[in-house]
């Protein structure tokens, strides 16, 4: 065991893109847990689109990241040493309050448990926050009923990969949009996406209108701006619209005109919510219990595109925003065992 | 009697404001109800935003107006001759469909109590369809909770003036927004709204935030354009955005950028939902007993802007939408009694 640690900090606020010399690897004495805490070692860091959010100082859901701060991220380790009687040195868990470093200290942890079904990738995917922002806000916001059309911006990422399947399990009719035919291959072929929009060689609006002949009942957006339009453009009456990211406007700095489409809201009298995955902190319960029983079933399928490395997690965070990563993007920081 | 009646026909459909050519004024033989209908003479016609987009086709939340048909509109008036066992002559009515027309047969009418606390004037007004508007939008979308900041816009107009009201009833903090001083004051003076920001002559991000110094928990909008980018630019988390009208944008015939602050909403996990009071058909009845209470004991106070005879009501509609009318916009087509 060594005595230092590597963290990264966040050394200024990105303008556009997230450029090398907004972050900084730092090695630094390795955390020591006090009275009824526990010392976890990080092995996965999940990267997601809202680190580029908490990286500015826009107005937002959390505080931003202050600068000097160790950069915030979610992360599954396990318990090196434990001075808390719920925890034992080898278990699994996720940190209350993680970060981008290889370890941290915890007063609170969720224990996972680890199986075939469910393996540790699992939980920083479908079973884990991404998988969770999937289902609460397809099902609580989206409300899908059998036969509805449900349309998912980014069906290749982490969220909308879930998405898309859960509306599936629901009896939808399921028609994502990803940024090329080897994604939309994946969508439709092991995902079971009745459709998949390449709307970087398509014409979203032709295709969607071809895709949804009954119109588009539910939104899971993940992306914004002018797909947005193409899709507010095609909202039946009562539609909802699942407010989950808006990725294609986070590395913008100036103001960005909203959907032109926006009286669409008012003429199909539509419900647009945002949301992040803690508002349903209290329920994650009925969460767990049906993720599981899918995954066990093989009823959802997931990928983990992980990256190697702490080192790398600062340049390959920007390939959630030029589209290079297809499901989870994840940064491995240590072995599971 | 006579044996004929005029009626409105919309001739084409308007380009930006609605122009004298745009509607035409027809003489036709007076209607003869058939076996179980009634005979209505119409007292009131309603002026309405929402006129605008009836005569427009694009899409909307009912079918447009066709060419050549009578134009639609909400009447109030009484019953002249029955063939239903329901009515009887001398009954005031609201028919279940009415029209910018002198008479109207209809199969089925709401009959209507009228008295010195809620005359035939606030049928078309406080008890009419735009006081339902302001009350079911104002507590089924927006939910306002006691202590919390409402912003209405349009605060002047027939369904502003009332929500903001509503808002006091319940605890709130109302400010409005009007479009000249002397709406301002009625605003504040008379319906008792904390504070009324004129956003022709103020700055209207400063002005609101120096009267919603806790920021804003519910927008009831219904204008849209720059004012509603203020308003997110300031909400809560959690805010509900009732989207009720966006009266600034109904006369533009090109596209019109949505709002700049569009991402609000899911910074904020904000609510924006669209809807149209017939939504709440089947909770009408809840509207009349509470409003109904309201104005017995004059905790609810309103205004009709009432234009003489049905040959100006063509004209008369532009006043919705230069801002020139106070209350509610109605044309009086005969007389009460």
């Amino acid at each position: 065991m060594t005595s230092t640690h590597r963290q990264w900090r966040l050394r200024r606020r990105p303008v556009g893109d997230i450029g090398p010399d907004d972050l900084e690897l730092v090695t630094v004495p390795k955390p020591v847990p006090g009275p009824g805490q526990i010392l976890v070692r990080t092995i996965y860091l999940s990267l997601d689109p809202t680190n580029r959010i908490w990286m500015s100082d826009r107005p937002q859901y959390m505080p931003p990241v202050a600068i000097g701060e160790v950069m915030r991220g979610g992360v599954v380790g396990v318990v090196e040493r434990s001075n808390h009687p719920g925890f034992a040195a080898g278990d699994y868990v996720r940190p209350a309050v993680g970060g981008w470093q290889e370890y941290v200290v915890a007063d609170a942890a969720q224990k996972l448990k680890v199986d075939d079904a469910v393996p540790l990738l699992a939980h920083m995917s479908a079973m884990g926050m991404t998988g969770a922002t999937a289902y609460f806000g397809l099902l609580d916001i989206g409300r899908p009923q059998p036969g509805e059309t449900v349309v998912i911006s980014a069906a290749a990422g982490a969220v909308g990969s879930i998405a898309g399947q859960i509306a599936k399990l629901k009896g939808c009719r399921a028609v994502g949009l990803a940024g090329s035919d080897d994604k939309c291959r994946w969508v439709t072929g092991e995902l079971g996406f009745d459709a998949c929009i390449n709307y970087k060689t398509e014409d979203v609006g032709a295709a969607l209108s071809r895709e949804c002949p009954s119109g588009i009942d539910v939104d899971f957006e993940n992306v914004g701006g002018p797909i947005l339009d193409e899709v507010l453009a095609r909202i039946n009456l009562n539609a909802r619209v699942v407010l989950c990211g808006l990725i294609s406007t986070y590395n913008d700095d100036g103001p960005v005109p909203g959907p032109y489409q926006f009286s669409m809201i008012l003429m199909r009298r539509a419900l647009v919510k945002g949301f992040i995955v803690s508002d349903y902190a209290a329920r994650f319960r009925e969460f767990y219990a049906d993720m599981g029983q899918w995954l066990a079933r093989g009823e959802i399928r997931w990928r983990a595109d992980v990256v190697d490395g702490i080192e790398n997690a600062a340049t390959a965070v920007n390939r959630l925003f030029t589209g290079a990563n297809t499901g989870k993007l994840v940064v491995k920081v240590g072995e599971e065992r």
